[in-house]
């Protein structure tokens, strides 16, 4: 059995999303276990007549909720019997306990992660790791995507390490292309970090480093894996999300300014439901974050029963695959500066 | 007359798309006269079957022809007589010229611009601002897109200004609402460059700052300037750009992949085509370098005729509109260290 911490609250479509994710994720998981974190009277209401195993399914009662604008650091301290860092303790404390997913604060995960979890041997920071589908029906890992704003060149290194195994243990790519973000193709582009992470790159034999990416190739097919700061893997994400959905109203939109536009969207009806779900994220899964001594996935704020379903089989398959033990093994034939 | 150069090698097209432009430009702007700068025999065979005012068009030749290669560095000091670097000396040189507008090498035509040109006085650094279409029928300017890689929240400040007096004085914007590109909307995200940033944007009276922007709002409508380091917006507008390319290819080849959607799609032709205009960037001019002391225009490198004539007109308006004294104005009140 896989036991796995899912945090019920937090997610913008509360614990309702979580239990139909947690129920899907049984069953298709023969040897999944899962401990729901959260207010026990109501979990137990809201899976009253639900179908399901009871007993792969038991209740951390955590009654305490976290608001909107708490900061981190407030979470950690004051907020210890909320679902998220009662979750995370019971993470930390019990081996058994394989991995938690949280659709709750970003903030707050990372540094109860960090603070309570702890990182793998070597890793200087964990990293975010969302995956993105892209346009020949592959998808693409954006490392880091917003845990860590000022890096150094090492970082982008192990970033390139962590998620290049995570596409290959996780999702089954054989050597994933892994390019450096940045501002043009060329060796010498953009800053010191950019020129430096380069090299170390090109350097590391365990990597199948591609070059450099500019944004507007994120979705090609031509990468596996991109490495980058978190600000600016933030910013490639949320704008390569963001356009393909304004994109998508706007054709909405437009389709229903005209009659003769509504038959024609008609006609591709099909067409149409298959690019928007191509696009959403729900489908996708969460964003792991790759480095932590143990398994932690933050599903997106968002996240209705599917998207949770995907995040509980990434944590599943993380843990499965023994990604950690592979992470560790190769970041520690790096020599590097701690933290 | 407002003059104007027009460096006609170095794009993609080569100079029959900047012959084109040209003349669509002279058709366009009634006290226009160009300077075409590049070899001269060869302008001058392209011109010899189009119809113009040949005394609106004069010839600059410049013989030199810079490499995709070249490093900006060696282009200004190896390639005195380019079309480039030609064009900037004269740009320097003769008063009765107004402004530059270049398809070439965006590392070159910068550094000639910042060695040649010059800044405006107080202007710490010039920027690129290109502008790029919102879903509502506006449009959205994007002000550091690659100019500057490393800066500082003073940076940040002035291309805010620099940005907000554009479009409010080419594009008649009234009070353009500016928003700083960040990883969350609340004042406190981001590393300390965009904390202190905010801070000096809510400060400056003359703008109309509307906070944080996350990178998925940028087509929304709801900003007429975003203010970045030029990293995260080159990140951005190559993000955005290439994002609804692929998925318009991807929506044309999905469409080829059965005769149902082929039908609905040839009901729907107009909208498309419609659609693919909108999100060309040919059709919305170039990357205006704002802060040098004469206005120099950057094309983009594959412009065809028609962004060739936008870049011309962006020139044209930035010079009658007297950005320039507007900007300098502003930018002076304001202390800041010069590098």
């Amino acid at each position: 059995m896989i036991k796995i911490i899912l945090d019920c609250y937090g997610g913008d479509h509360g614990p309702q999303a979580c239990i139909d994710g947690a129920i899907a994720a049984l069953e298709a998981i023969a040897d999944l276990h899962l401990i729901l974190s959260g207010d026990g009277d109501e979990l137990r209401k809201l899976l009253e007549d639900k179908k399901y195993d009871k007993s792969r399914i038991e209740i951390l009662h955590a009654p305490q909720v976290i608001g909107c604008d708490e900061r981190p650091t407030d979470v950690i301290r004051l907020k210890r019997e909320s679902s998220m860092i009662k979750g995370i303790r019971l993470l930390r404390d019990d081996d058994s306990v394989a991995a938690m997913v949280s659709t709750g604060s970003t903030g707050a995960l990372v540094a109860a992660a960090l603070t309570r979890i702890g990182r793998l041997r070597g890793v200087i920071r964990p990293a975010f790791c969302p995956i993105l589908p892209t346009v020949d029906g592959g998808i693409v890992g954006v490392c880091d995507s917003g845990a860590n704003v000022e890096i150094t060149p090492e970082h982008l290194r192990q970033f390139a390490i962590m998620a290049s195994l995570y596409m290959e243990n996780v999702y089954g790519v054989q050597k994933p292309r892994v390019a450096l973000l940045n501002v043009g193709k060329e060796a010498e582009k953009g800053d010191e970090l950019r020129q430096t992470a380069y090299k170390l790159l090109s350097e590391t034999s365990e990597l199948n480093f591609v070059g450099n990416m500019e944004s507007r190739d994120l979705l090609s097919g031509n990468y596996d894996v991109v490495v980058c700061d978190g600000f600016s893997g933030n910013v490639l994400i949320k704008a390569t999300e963001g356009t393909a959905m304004e994109l998508l109203k706007k054709l909405k939109k437009d389709i229903y300014s005209s009659w003769v536009y509504k038959l024609g969207a008609a006609i591709m009806a099909k067409m149409f439901k298959q690019e928007k779900a191509f696009f959403n994220y729900q489908n996708y899964g969460g964003s792991v974050l790759l480095g932590t001594s143990k398994v932690v996935v933050k599903g997106h704020g968002s996240s209705k029963a599917v998207a949770v379903l995907k995040c509980i089989e990434q944590a599943y398959r993380m843990q499965t695959s023994e990604l950690n033990p592979k992470m560790e093994e190769i970041i520690c034939k790096y020599d590097h500066y701690e933290d």
